[in-house]
């Protein structure tokens, strides 16, 4: 199963931290695919979040937020500024999708942005990341190569020739599912 | 428990057949609440519906509506017209919503338009589902008159003023549930 991400989205907080071990104990692969919605939002005519777009439906998302985050026992704080940037982290998580630390690197940021408040876009807060999953810090300067940059467009023009609009998204075997309240659905599909 | 509802919505469709056996399974008293959503979606802007306004949206939408159907054993044809305008449906629901038939009513209704592919805003078609309910079809009259213009007026405006942005969704003792993917996290709310 892939499971696509955008670190600035708020219900794909929740399934980051659970897609792992949801996946495992359906001993169901699962491929860790960053992506952005920035672009996909901007065709649609979005240059922001729908949820600050529309602010009765992003009332409606932090309360949902609280009680699911609630349910799953993980720490909610309300970002002080949203949707913050991911571009840096996304670019890192993209350029080394297959190296065993970026399910808890791809945690830890998103720790970062909804539990405790940091400015995940400053590099700084992700170069502290990589050293919290054991990783150098000087890692982060990998963002501005060429190969992290191309990884991680391939990956967005992928989503949206997958017809994917929103994260988090899974996908098995071409069927698309959207949504943290999709996951177990997607898990259970037979591709 | 309220369940708010509009006709001319899919996700309504699966929430509608299955909310009565769930609520008294869970012992949870119902209040069917129909409302429009065209008023709401007007004040964001939208003078269609949004699955119409993003078609990749859409497109997923009819999609994930297919596999939820079949889950819950239920059929679904795509309708010809989308989406239907369930004013005269709505105002009957809302004239007589303490009305014993009215649950097999509103389920006939979403039968009509999403099972059989019938033109709801027809009214003879609601006539004929008022006749398979046991009542006189002639009663599709009583949708003129000011008593349920006036109530589903005052429906609408609740769902307003609750911050309700989308059908289907839940209320309970003032916590707001949107989605039929919410409906037992609704039922299992304490107030």
């Amino acid at each position: 199963m892939d499971f696509w991400f955008e670190f600035g989205s708020t219900y794909s907080y929740p399934s980051a931290m659970r897609v792992e071990d949801e996946a495992r104990a359906r001993g169901v692969a699962l491929r860790w695919r960053p992506f952005l919605l920035g672009p996909i939002f901007r065709t649609q005519g979005w240059l922001d979040s729908p949820f600050n777009i529309y602010p009765v439906k992003g009332k409606y998302m932090w309360r949902d937020l609280a009680r699911i985050c609630a349910a799953q026992n993980i720490p909610l704080r309300h970002p002080t500024s949203f949707p913050r940037n991911g571009l840096v982290a996304a670019r890192i998580a993209a350029r080394f999708d297959d190296a065993p630390w970026v399910p808890a690197f791809v945690r830890g940021i998103y720790e970062a942005n909804f539990a405790r408040d940091e400015e995940i876009s400053d590099p700084a807060v992700v170069a502290s990341v990589l050293a919290a999953v054991g990783q150098p810090a000087e890692l982060v300067r990998e963002a501005s190569s060429e190969e992290a940059k191309s990884k991680l467009r391939t990956n967005t023009d992928e989503a949206i020739a997958l017809g994917i609009f929103g994260a988090p998204s899974f996908v098995v075997g071409g069927e698309l599912f959207w949504g943290n309240d999709r996951l177990e659905t997607a898990l259970a599909w037979k591709a």
